[in-house]
């Protein structure tokens, strides 16, 4: 493992877990470890760091970094300047665990077998997510972060880290996330796994399995992007004949489609999709304020349930943000987010934007997200990192 | 063929088509008809007939009578003293040509073969859906319709039917129907038709295509129901364990997904379903004003195109109703419809309701249904008909 702190301003690492790791449904895991990257420098009192949650399809590459000049999926957020400043703030972006992206998960390798877990991936809840991305932050000798920061997947993440980790963070923000998923979000997953599940159980040969994944993609991308957008861009518009999908027609929103979910098919491996909707669907903050006899999965547990969970936690301030548009994580979701840990006298602001990219915006509305984090950021008073060779003299010295 | 007027109050009838029965596409049929369901009595001045088209999947079974007992798809809005008041009304439900309710559709033999089209039934267009039916009328001796009324694909049928035949109906009452299907509802129901139609068309066996048809009947059911009412109903509630459908997680709302698509699977015929789901998104209504040259089918036809399309038609009176949660069929649609024909000259009400059940609200939502529909139908003046037992006397005078 590297050394650390870091030397180099960003980098990426894989973060062994502790052996067994034991996940909070009762399985385990030998061996495991998360994918991290990190960007900007952890200042000399350790206070200045960032913990980043991400979507269910997002890997840890959040920003470009010299070892990886790619994009990264908040690269327009993350960076010198930007709303999360690497000139004062140390981020650490977690590839999630059951993800497939350097992270212990359904494709790697189960030690018992010398094959791939597949189907045999012990089952995830958020809580584990959370519990592997603290792995990580500990092992940057950091006790307390600045804030943990999570989107979709990541906003629920970053609930379960807040409560299974009291004072462990600062300050969260939870962006376009939920305390549970409601009913309409459950169908939708749901049944996206059924289509690669089914499949995925039968043992079908790898072309009918990515062929479900493009189906299951294609639903998903249905439920995140705000249909006034779909019309505005492509309208009845026709493209050139593609058929062959089955659909019988040719247009233009089709095969914009039909792009997203090659590449989602190309990345992303079936069961750590199925493995991390699972948990999506099966977590629920308010379970951690529930009487202990109460099963803690998919009764609906009641407010009071969620104001004792939000009781436990350990918050200076609390930013939740939603979109008017998000049909998957509708704005009654975050409303109810920033009412229970109002009520729970943390200091919260609550943000709702605008914007046609519905659950999708937090990835391309860095103008509007932008002001926010920023100046909820800025209210959280850290230490300055030292400049990168003053640091690195520090460390020498 | 019964005889005409019928003397039964509702009836059950098999319509032969004019043959061979021209496609707008190009194709034909040989010794095709529509199955038809009559209610109420044809007034002697043959003024009182109200001309209903269905949604994709309905049959013409609308309500119940003497012939089939069970309820109807309208049942509590046909009827003695209902909005489709059958004591003042003759009302002729009319099975979608290309559907598999007695009408002909890809489930029907092809008379040059011996065998079901299939996929080879030619294709159809919503225009092909309105001769079909208007045929139907003709064979009543009806000169013209008191109203033709629709809901959902019906409510394009409306429109087609009115600029196919001007003059034919005095009015038309759309509800939660389109000039055209917007982005959002073409990608819903192409990928539908993707699921189902990539089996279909690789001849997969019948379980493979029962399962794409229910994955199919699943997106479609969470694009026609309010999210709210999914929350309520079910929540995240969790029922008996009935999961080896993949999706690993036993939530209610799971369940009633599943109950209704094996409900769907049982009763529809999977090439009619992308027959009839095709000619949905092909509809628009512009490219009947739209200059001779231009491609009347996928491009975006402008406002110009519609209204010269709306110029065409002869009505007296029309009502646009919307349902605020409708995300299939958005009121901007139906705002749309309404406006078209009013800059046309035509009296339109236009009414916008609220209700939790989205694009099926015309299903469930009989109590706000029905005085808009009564008020709408009641400034019809029509020659009232006769008493049942009058009028079989009055023929055999």
């Amino acid at each position: 493992m590297s050394a650390f702190p870091p030397e180099s301003p960003s980098v990426t690492l894989q973060v062994p877990l502790p052996s067994p790791f034991r996940l909070q449904a009762g399985g385990e895991l030998i061996g495991a470890q998360v994918a991290v990257e990190t960007y900007g420098h952890l200042s000399p009192a350790r206070d200045n760091a960032i913990l980043l949650f991400t979507g269910l399809s997002a890997s840890a590459h959040a920003a470009s970094h010299p070892g990886d000049t790619s994009s990264g999926w908040w690269e327009s957020m993350i960076g010198p300047g930007k709303a999360l400043d690497t000139d004062r703030y140390f981020v650490i972006s977690v590839n999630s665990l059951g993800s497939c992206f350097g992270s212990t998960g359904p494709a790697s390798l189960n030690p018992a077998t010398g094959q791939p877990y597949g189907g045999d991936f012990p089952e995830l809840r958020v809580e584990d997510i959370a519990r592997a991305s603290q792995a990580a932050v500990d092992s940057f000798g950091i006790d307390q972060l600045a804030a943990a920061i999570g989107c979709s997947l990541g906003g629920m993440t970053v609930l379960a880290h807040a409560v299974c980790f009291p004072g462990r963070a600062r300050a969260i923000a939870s962006i376009s996330g939920a305390m549970a998923a409601n009913a309409a979000a459950i169908a939708t997953r749901s049944l996206q796994r059924e289509i690669v599940g089914s499949l995925l159980k039968a043992g079908a040969e790898p072309e009918r399995v990515q062929q479900a994944m493009r189906w299951a993609r294609k639903i998903g991308v249905l439920s995140y992007v705000g249909t006034e957008l779909l019309e505005k861009r492509f309208g009845r518009d026709q493209t050139e004949p593609f058929s062959g999908h089955g659909s019988g027609t040719d247009f233009e929103v089709e095969s914009w489609l039909e792009h997203l979910a090659q590449k989602f098919v190309r990345q992303f491996d079936p069961w750590a999709y199925w493995v991390i909707s699972r948990a999506m669907d099966l977590f629920d903050f308010a379970a951690h304020g529930a009487a202990p006899e109460g099963d803690a999965v998919v009764h609906r547990h009641d407010a009071t349930d969620a104001a004792r969970a939000a009781a436990f936690l350990k918050l200076e301030r609390a930013l939740v943000i939603g979109v008017q548009e998000d049909r998957l994580f509708p704005v009654d979701q975050q409303r109810a987010i920033g009412a229970v840990l109002n009520a729970s006298g943390i200091t919260t602001d609550y943000v709702e934007l605008a914007s046609p990219y519905g659950h999708d915006a937090f990835l391309t509305e860095h103008t509007l997200f932008t002001p926010v984090l920023r100046s909820f950021l800025d209210e959280l008073r850290v230490a300055l990192p030292l400049a990168p060779s003053r640091f690195e003299a520090g460390l020498r010295r």
